[in-house]
């Protein structure tokens, strides 16, 4: 690091503190892809042994502090409960994921379906994440729909959206007034040939119609390819609705990848439009999350690498010199201005965020400190029997 | 044709009357990629030589009624005396394109730029368009911007998001109380990194902020690989901010093939969507126009294959049985319902078609005709010395 | 259709009486995505079961006389009787499909892999499908593999390229003298980073190596964005190495919808291709097969559907005027040899089609026929308890 | 940089001696998009002044030592002189690229022309192209072709490459025993149907058709969305045929952009797999050259930040500890072999790149070198009247 990059790096520090990454509980079961669902030894089978994985994480990376959780797919009798464990475990609950993809009853859709009977059980689902909400302390309801068609004329396009207005305008009156409504979008897949909310505009439609406190959810994983994400991220942001990121990363289609595995430039780039933007920071709206697949590799450290890339890529865009851009951009010095983007991208942090950690009593090398601890050995050993969590529960 | 079909093609022939695709004056005149730009014997030298090619296309097809001007390059002394030229031969001048690329001035952005002067040029040149609009007796204010940036950095994104919005409110000021200002967006090219406009998304927030006279105009070939484009017509129709159609098709990137070439399919999934949503037929805001580049092909027949596409797919979009569609829809009968607008899309409207147009005093094979009709060998033998008209002037 | 057109129809049918076209077995089973897999009544059990829907789509169509198998889904006892069932029911067992991709053992990797257990335990897998082809009958052992990483550096790309070789090679040693060794590529899915076959180039490479029996399997829905299909077709018929078809259509990623659903012309231009290269007609090399995913629609009407849409667009292509086009191509009249591509495309063969079948005994409609057969009432009825075949089993 | 890295960079230096990029003459030429050429003060108007540039980019990095010729862009009457005025500058003449796309007679074709007498042209000027090379002492005879089509039908696929295949054999016979037939590939643009040489797979057959001296030249934009290029590189090092790399970046089409300016982590896996396979040093059979267009950045900063780029993620590349990354995937620990991927990739290697050149008397930092030394001032002074060269002369 240059000394200036080092003087640049005392203020970033500063507002590296406030970044906080939510892990999903569903990181820690098994996913895989339709050919195959591989298991790992020492999955979690419940809710609570991926919220004690999730703690893990953020105890060797102090960057995690709260896990979202999928209803059904976390549900237990006794969410105060769930609650006291994780508090116990050093760790908050956060989002709420609906799930509408899942019962036979959505095979057609759920909150965009025809079928009146279809839409209230879909939208009765979303009740029930609320009421799960008010026990977890959690504030945001996300919504992310599987709904679409795979055929021309399967179902009406216009309709749909109408439809889908209608349920999420129910949902949305029962959002509490520190809660925020939080809709994804994706391109593509389970359906494949329409796709209910497939953009940021339609999503951004639905939330505005909504009112203040609905927001839009932006997957890195959800675009087609050659979308500029960084310009959605700074158009969002400019129009107050950017609520929540779920990070991943991709090479082809929904890869769900460890984020800034496939394109860290790209994830470096994002992360300079939002601190651009006010996204990051005490007040910022945005929430970041993981939502991420690790179908081969291990989930527990697959967590640890994902949390140090938003870190390091976020410690980078804030070594960003926004003075000297400033000017360069002015000025049409394009190899200038590029440069000093680009130098802030290459610059090293690992050192100093290293030291960073340790000034705050956490491991300075977090995937070594993890793989030390006999953490996996312990889970191995004691989680025999019983089923392994995944998609299905 | 079956019996059914020809009683529902009674109905579609009443509604196919109402179909009317503009043409762009630029067509005419060569066009080309970065490589060359190839020449052809009889392409027009000036504005009125287009405009009367322009007409040919509507003599001998009845589908092509008004000509797009594009300021400068169909810049005249009087135009007045224009306007009277078409209407002599027969065609209305239409929507006046505007042009910020092709002025030194704008090499790093035109109404997003952050050079006062660069945007008060821009602007002015649209206020000139407008004064154009005023003797043309045009509607529609076309805007398509070659705004964006080469490499991450050389711009701040969201900045220009807001000077963009300036300058567009300040041009919407003066759009008068019959006039629209219609807004195109494209992903890329010109710019590589990202462009100002680049999304229907963009396009809407931008004119739903302008007001009512501001709508968007869909490029069907401005869009990222995997695009549902009919989905964004029924989403823009539902919002009332379709305002017009730049059709022609592609396999790669902004191709500007003729329309229905590539893939034919979409375009009929894309009309009927404007059908469904009340695009087409009279009242309707939705403008149709052709935006191509005829590289290789000569460049009247392929305007006037074009314009016969359009109807083809009109004709067999208009042949949907939307009852029994809406029925199986409802049923969920996901094999019947695709294969209603499989059979409406496998219909071969070819000989229905050539039976309207000579009950209307058309040719029944257009392109046959055009091809007898000594005009392209006229034009060839007059159109001698001076400069063919192209994209520079 | 016009008069030339029938006359032409003549000699097309001729044609048409060699197209057969291959059901895979696990296309009556029930798939999905990695989201859900829905259910349908009357899902097959069995094998048997299986080939008694396929059966059935023969029956009500004609052309489909064989019956891929997937080992080990399709295993059974006794393949001799299997093989007596089938012919009993009118079809033959085709292609035998081997799995690489569902093992624990495979997690990494199997011909490709880096560990010699797990490459011998996958090269025995295809030993196993050969003996498995001595008693059937079959011809063609496809290999599809699902070989690949997901992140960069997992594993060696160039070392896995020369294990891949020498795997097949062991494999080919064992191909019969009148058997076939077909060699599948796909560009992603289900792994994420690279692919140890990704493209035909690589196939062709690998094939090329093995000899005069190794051919490649050009699935539809493999491809990057953009890739012109009936290139590749024209190009591996030139090299005499396309030996068979995957069919099925995309929107986005492998969608494995019904073939012709997505884009009926790029199916009539690769069937075009097919007839021009040699690929149709006795003595062709080139096998047709369904590779598809009936996810939410019905699976036989959609296998009926999916082979009377090639049957559909075969006739169109047939259509194509050869003696015009080579005219016009000669004579670089791009717009007549378009004009002539988009006629063959566009008419209307269900007539003759219609037709065609009543000549032979089959339905005119086979849609309707086999909904007011009873079949899938009586399926429903009898497959009662069991599990539902699907991709596990 | 750690002390492993300080260790690792020794070893790493030294093959660092190796890397030698190739500019292209046309670089220093005005490019631009088919919407506009935005020219810039200072350019050269005459194959002399392009490589003095070209020998500045050099003199300022040592990176550069060749400058390739464009025919007929660069044709001059005295060849030798040119030669020598190049080597007074301090750098060679090298790689040939002919033009067979310019010309009024490749409207449809050239190599692949159904034309006799146009295909004798484009033979001939790749025989004039190697007369050039006997005196300039080039080895490289490269061959991108703008070959396709525009619109099905509108030529033969299947013939044109057995045309396509005669030719190539044609110019191949005259290729000298030291020289090679470079052959690039292209998925498309400037033709929008199908390209003749669209990919990778197609290359090869034509190459290995030839013989030795043919190999295929992979330009880093040329594919469609998605494709894994690395694969490439690695399956063309093995069949012996990877014979030189046109290098630029890319975020949507064939943008050609700084190289390493969109996605520095390809580039570094690129090279990561060009060193793997024995494709850097000595006696290395690829020729790493630039292709880009400076359309609105400064032309002789923007190459030298290219082959700086190049040289900054060689470097990385280089430090790739590889016996750890061997043994981490004969583990399968997807984990920490992307990590040691990841680890090299995330190393600062400025300061070391600046400590290298300073030891070879180069400047520390050669953009701020370049920008100090009044080249750029002089050339606008001097370069006064004539024309700018660009891609038409």
């Amino acid at each position: 690091m240059t000394d200036i990059a080092v003087a640049a790096w005392e203020t970033a520090a500063a507002t590296l503190e406030h970044l906080a990454i939510e892990l999903p509980s569903w990181a820690f079961g098994n996913s895989g892809t339709r050919f195959r669902v591989f298991g790992t030894p020492g999955t979690p089978r419940t809710p609570e042994e991926k919220i004690a994985d999730a703690a893990t994480v953020h105890r060797f990376t102090g960057l995690a502090p709260t896990v979202a959780l999928h209803i059904p797919w976390d549900t237990v009798e006794d969410f105060a409960a769930l609650r006291a464990f994780a508090e116990d475990h050093g760790v908050r609950l956060g989002t709420v994921n609906s799930n509408t993809f899942q019962d036979e009853a959505y095979k057609f859709g759920s909150l965009a379906s025809s079928d009146p009977a279809v839409r209230r059980q879909a939208i009765d689902h979303h009740f029930q994440c609320l009421d799960i909400m008010a026990v977890t302390g959690s504030r945001d309801l996300k919504i992310w729909l599987a709904d679409g068609t795979n055929y021309p004329g399967q179902d009406d396009i216009r309709r749909r959206q109408d439809t889908l207005a209608d349920s999420l305008a129910t949902i949305y009156e029962r959002i509490g007034p520190d809660q925020r409504l939080v809709l994804e979008y994706k391109l593509f897949e389970p359906a494949f040939y329409h796709t209910d909310v497939p953009d940021w505009g339609t999503a951004y439609v639905h939330v505005a119609a909504l009112g203040e406190r609905a927001v839009v959810c932006l997957d890195t994983g959800h675009h087609a390819p050659g979308t500029n994400i960084e310009f959605i991220v700074a158009q969002l942001l400019r129009l107050g609705k950017l609520g929540s990121f779920d990070f991943n990363s991709r090479f082809y289609a929904d890869d769900d990848l460890i984020v800034g595995a496939a394109d860290p430039f790209q994830l470096f780039r994002i992360l300079a439009e939002v601190i651009r933007g006010g996204g990051l920071g005490p007040g910022s709206p945005v929430a970041f999350m993981l939502d991420q697949c690790h179908n081969i590799e291990e989930k527990i450290p697959g967590q640890i690498r994902s949390v140090l890339n938003v870190q390091e890529m976020t410690a980078r865009a804030l070594l960003l010199d926004r003075d000297a851009l400033e000017l360069a951009q002015r000025e049409h010095d394009v190899l200038t201005a590029n440069g000093i983007v680009m130098d802030a991208f290459a610059t090293d942090v690992r050192p100093v965020l290293a030291a960073w950690r340790e000034e705050r009593g956490l491991p300075a090398d977090p995937m070594a400190a993890y793989r030390a601890s006999g953490y996996r050995e312990r889970i191995i050993a004691e989680r025999v029997g019983g089923a392994q969590a995944g998609w299905g529960a």
